[in-house]
């Protein structure tokens, strides 16, 4: 094995993320098999669901620069044990199209994140059926393309095109307020967040803090999820909630909500980007 | 006024409550009657609900010892004011009548802080379906009655007879895993305080910790709220939550939420206690 | 009393805030007196710090517009009375002087928050000693000034100034990190606030989140405070906290902090706006 | 290997701690130990301290009943490795000797999770320089030992000897108002456990609720921690905190923070008893 003679500078820093059936030997075969490689585990979290009988893995590790055959050599490991897997460059910035309306502050904070590497992305474009943050987007030198959405035309077709023009591999609904098709969402499943501006379950669909005003809550909460075809039933990521009490109107509920919502989304797409996200049924296991 | 005469050994400290239609001047009249009675406002908290047009306020104030027709000169203020009002004894203890089944944290809890005076409250009886926490009761020098309830009897009676003979002030349901009829429900409305192991309106009816695990929710809550005949749809005083993740399973929710239910429902039981809690329709304002 | 001839129409809302000796009384004078000046009180709080033997009040009220002798005849109740008193226009926009250095995610925030009416501020002028933020500034359509801070000259004349020619009410050092001398905290006493980057007391002075990390503290925080010449001392506004763990290093703190630092520093900024803090010695009294 | 032929009905579930400066393949050497002697991993975590050097894991896992020879056979492995471990069943239930003097609350928490099964200890004495909480130890059938502790005789050969003859494996300091010597310090390192009231390094030493009030501070903590020589510089286990405001006074503030004590305290026992925390130097490793 040739591990003792990769010198530091020759390393490069991955993600391996992976599922299957659970068994005896998981975590031994697949750590014999980077050590073989010459690979250092820096980090490594997993999780086994015992009522799906189901194991989970994240490995964050260093490997020599010139490991070519990594990956077929790996798939030949993984094809017996059923495993699903995905291999990431840990120094890669995931693409992100950001899909807004009119609520801009879920949009600047993750532009402000993001210009400052604070989340490990790069926002490919903001899409909006609105021109509000049209300046917004171009003072952080990002495109923004305006998309004159109507209830017979929803423009999926221009949003599929701009996934793919601009390279992107998340797509994140910071506050759009138009429902995606079915079809869409299957097409985009694992690979879309969404923030919706309640604790869900709680108050579903319109108007959640209106609701929440109405039902005398005393605590308000947001939550992001990946987006499916039942709406605000996807597997949630994150959620955060703020104490409130009697005094508050809806207004106000609102604007607490607001930042609640903003961190919310941006822990979400940074987990999503480091991932840290395994999709396990309708839940996720978030390796923090 | 014989204001001035009054000593501090002659004080005794009162609060009052109250609400009415809202107007112009109500803050200026009820303190002039204060002011007028020799009283000093030692801590007062309003709210004026626009929408409803109705106006809440809690007074705590020291006041001459000898305030005869105190009672009567105030209802002579309120009555043109349409104002419904409460005048407390603020060194009067509320009497606590727990009712439990086969949990006993929220019990344990509110025992301690009884009998360590965090609470005002003096527990008038446990009341159990079960015999499990005779033991506790009694250890803490509280009588303990057993109720056997069937589906077809379910003790009412019993339950009101044992309201009046212990001479209790509020119903506390701490676990207690019996619905209570539509009539009893009336009857002690606004007396009876329970508390819901989840964050409601989430997850509302049987087994919340076991819906929460399904929707893989990464936080979790309880609701303390007055019972109405509307089950889970009662006025909410308080709620807390706790962050959970993917790794815990049903039991270890029901766990960390059996902590929250405690502190959720001691904080309403001492609330009530020192009547900062009014109801308005289906919400409540509290005066913390 | 003319105050039922007032219509809406002519009501302007304004805020009273006020501190005094304690006694029997206050709070039926000052009701009594805007009663008789047709005013309707919209909201009000008070404190009585017993230890101090020190009353603290602000109301909110609804006044008619043509008030004119308002201030002087409240003047008249105060001066016997030993208060210490402001009026404030509820509607008019605290202007905010913000100083910045290099960190500038409160900046971001707070010109966000401003632009979108979420705190009731307009930002008068960013001010610095480095030129990173000029274009964020300008994009905001705020003025921007850059100073040439040495250690031998702090350019204090030229924040004086700066603060008269703006028209600024408060300063805000949005993690600006020169220290101020003794002779400008004491003139902008109650006008200027910082946000210090750690939960005071714990890690005073210099890099705190550095401290945490050593001390294996598991949350992490962030204090708004009153700025005056006893560093880090000043009188405490707000304070928040994040959980965090072993495996979080210095710049992972600072990254979490800093989203605390952002929300704390707004809510101090929003509170002051609103005029809802009241100093009483070295701490705050804040009716939320 | 006849990993393979063990039946669930033989397994035992184990708990393997470690620590040893960091290389590469070390979860793979520990990884293929385990596979190697019939061994199911169910939860593993990992931690690399980059500044130390160093690294630890925690794993539980199902081993075969009949595994004589198993810890002799791991010394082999963990030798040249410079590794310190320890093996624990995870199924042994750690015996706790709780110290408390005048303020019951953390032990009458501590008893009622233990004998409701929250927490996997058994409370193996209640010792106290007091007695007022003979009765409750009573009442949950534990023994209680009065030491008549003077400043000049600290009866620690007496706690030495208490700690041997109860079998006890851990010492939780429960509001514990006597300081132990640094001999007995030493002694117990990383045995015995103290709460401290407040959220170090913020007023370290007494009363500190009393110093809250007085600096003003927005929020109130309460810490776990190791117990050293250094006092209140143990390495830290957990901390957590509860918002206040101006309104709350010294009696005040004791109440609330009572509650988060409790808490604090319960958690850093479980996880002891969990065998979750590591100690690293002046700080800890918690695999939650």
């Amino acid at each position: 094995m040739g591990a003792t003679q990769i010198t530091e500078a020759r390393l490069k820093e991955q993600i391996l993320t992976l599922s299957c059936p659970d068994q005896k030997g998981l975590v031994f075969r697949v750590s014999e098999f980077l050590f073989e490689h010459g690979c250092k585990i820096l980090d490594s979290a997993q999780y086994g669901d015992e009522q799906a009988g189901r194991f989970f893995m994240r490995l964050h590790f260093a490997a020599p620069d010139s490991s070519s055959g990594f990956e077929s050599a790996f798939e030949r490991l993984a094809r017996p044990l059923e495993m699903e897997w995905s291999l990431f460059d840990a120094a890669a910035k995931t693409r992100v199209m950001v899909l807004v309306s009119q609520h801009g502050h879920c949009l600047n904070d993750l532009l402000f994140r993001a210009s400052n590497k604070q989340i490990p992305i790069e926002i490919s474009a903001v899409v909006s059926n609105h021109r509000d943050f049209e300046g917004l987007a171009t003072h952080h030198g990002i495109e923004f393309h305006h998309l004159q959405v109507t209830p017979e035309n929803k423009q999926e077709d221009a949003l599929r095109r701009l996934y793919k023009t601009t390279g992107s591999d998340l797509v994140v609904l910071a506050r759009y307020m138009q429902i995606l098709s079915n079809d869409l969402c299957r097409d985009w499943s694992g690979r879309a967040i969404n923030i919706h501006h309640s604790f869900l379950p709680s108050f579903k669909g319109a108007k959640p803090y209106a609701q929440a005003y109405s039902r005398g809550v005393k605590i308000i909460g947001a939550t992001s999820h990946y987006v499916t075809a039942d709406l605000d039933e996807g597997p949630i990521i994150e959620q955060d909630v703020e104490r409130v009490d009697h005094t508050l109107n809806v207004e106000e509920l609102t604007r607490i909500g607001g930042d609640i919502e903003s961190r919310v989304l941006a822990r979400a797409v940074r987990w999503h980007a480091e991932h840290r996200i395994l999709i396990n049924g309708q839940k996720t296991i978030v390796f923090r």
